[in-house]
């Protein structure tokens, strides 16, 4: 038995980086994208090209789509559903858990076997031991792919509902997102000062940021627990350090809405006879309906 | 030569662990706080108590101060000024850079010698290889209780100008506190799914913000260049998935409008002929002057 044949729809910055992924593992793999120019260094590596979807999808038992949004998915996918029948679609293209079983619902009712998946790494990391991908949807279908699949990095299976590989993705994307914003705030603070570079900065920060991340299991254990949270801090110290980013903010010329919000934020809750900060509260204040 | 005597005002969370430290490393130790029963576990250590602010200052050469705010700083140092010559007083409470310089021209005013510092830990990794105190102010002070403040945890000296380990030590604070929140929301969207916990989705978000924090010294080196960023995403790609964050944030019952703004405000820049987010572009609009 040989490697499984895989195709993959979708060349942009990361469907390159998986095809090349399959490639390297020894796939027989099969590419197509909207602008075919995207295939043509994958193509001199070994690929096929496919002149059309329905071609492409047909070349393998497994196809992987890779794309801006379900919006191109399903421009792209819905001529080609008479070829769908007896395989199995894998969508890894970023979208929402409604979408996602969306998805699930149209590729099974042509026939196919469905799976949605989140990819968990930047295309220089692809297939590297950083990367993980996270899959929803029927157990068997992952069961009969994950040896292929694991050429991409990790196969963290989620389960059945196809919509929480997405609602994880989206997760652990949105916590990166507010991260990376934290850290463009926190450079453009440092770098206010004549005496500052961004690079000398980051050597400190990097290193807090990491040590930081290691209480998030405990504050996790926390929002889990009907128990009084274990992790806590005054509200007022918590308050007068916000105060102070929001002035050091504004009196290093950036901006400083964000901490401001968060110190009236915090002053309603005092207000209101709060005196600990915890992750459950913090949770709970996300949920909207508050 | 023994070991330098050492003197802590404020016993909160953060003194008490200070103390303990410079206990347990063998510095004579003398302790005060407004509410005095806070020295009571140190004493029984073996701090020494004192009964007013100034015989606390009059005990050692050097005098740590950690308490609430500048505020509380300045009500509990003023009225010992007269004991401050010729002695060292280091200040960790939180503050702005002008506080901290303010701070200095004070304290040099009733000839002290001052530094200002920030301390990057938890009361309970003080001491620990993770935590590190950063340090302005002239670097002769630095350097004469250098070895001293190792007991602390890694000491970082930033500068002359008394205010540079505050404004570093707002800037780490802030993308901290910016990470928990982003940590926050991921965790009230994953837990909106009957089979989540916060503790199983933590798992996966540890190593991946990890990850992810990996990328910061690349994105830190184009801010600091002048040449074009070597690191960028296509701008459109980025708003797909922050709209994806907001919908499904909406549909999982948790508060979009954070995601709703980045999204809004990536429509602006896609309107404005922007096809790339970088690094130096995201640290440039949060210059208020933009
Ligand atoms: N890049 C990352 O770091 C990263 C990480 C994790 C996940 N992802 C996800 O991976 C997916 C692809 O991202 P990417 O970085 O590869 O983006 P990209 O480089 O911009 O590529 C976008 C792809 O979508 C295609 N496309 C867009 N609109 C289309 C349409 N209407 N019809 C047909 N094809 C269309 C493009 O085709 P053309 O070449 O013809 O324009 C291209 O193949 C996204 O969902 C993204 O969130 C990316
Ligand atoms: N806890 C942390 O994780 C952490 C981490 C890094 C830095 N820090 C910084 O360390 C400093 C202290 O924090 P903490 O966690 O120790 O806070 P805390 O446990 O709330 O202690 C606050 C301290 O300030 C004193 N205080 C408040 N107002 C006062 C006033 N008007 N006059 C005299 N004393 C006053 C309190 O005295 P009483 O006991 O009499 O109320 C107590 O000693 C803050 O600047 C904080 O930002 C804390």
């Amino acid at each position: 038995m040989g490697n499984t044949a895989v195709t993959v729809i979708g060349l942009g910055e990361m469907g390159r980086a998986l095809a090349g992924a399959l490639i390297t593992a020894g796939h027989p793999t099969t590419v197509w994208n909207r602008s075919a120019a995207k295939a043509d260094e994958l193509v001199a590596h070994g690929a096929l090209r496919a002149a059309t979807v329905e071609e492409a999808v047909l070349a393998s038992p497994l196809t992987l789509v890779c794309l801006l949004d379900y919006g191109a998915s399903d421009a792209v996918l819905r001529p080609a559903a008479g070829a769908l029948r007896g395989r199995t679609l894998v969508n890894l293209t970023n979208g929402t858990p409604a979408q996602a079983r969306e998805a699930e619902a149209w590729a099974t009712g042509h026939g196919a076997s469905y799976l949605d998946g989140g990819i968990m790494a930047v295309p220089s990391t692809v297939a590297s031991s950083q990367a993980f991908v996270l899959y929803s949807g029927q157990k068997r279908h992952f069961d009969a792919h994950e040896e292929t699949l694991k050429a991409l990095g990790a196969a963290k299976y989620l389960g059945a509902d196809a919509g929480i590989a997405a609602l994880y993705d989206l997760a652990l994307l949105s916590a990166m997102s507010v991260m990376f914003d934290g850290f463009f705030h926190s450079v453009a603070m440092a770098t206010s000062h004549t005496e500052s570079s961004a690079a000398g900065f980051t050597e400190l920060l990097v290193p807090w940021l990491t040590n930081m991340a290691q209480v998030m299991p405990a504050f996790a254990a926390d929002v889990d627990s009907d128990a009084e949270p274990v992790l806590g801090q005054g509200l007022d110290v918590v308050l007068a350090s916000v105060r102070n980013m929001a002035q050091a903010s504004r009196d290093a010329g950036v901006r400083a809405d964000y901490f401001e919000q968060s110190a009236a934020a915090l002053e309603k809750q005092l207000a209101e006879g709060l005196s600990t900060y915890t992750a459950p509260d913090a949770v709970r204040r996300l949920r909207a309906s508050d």
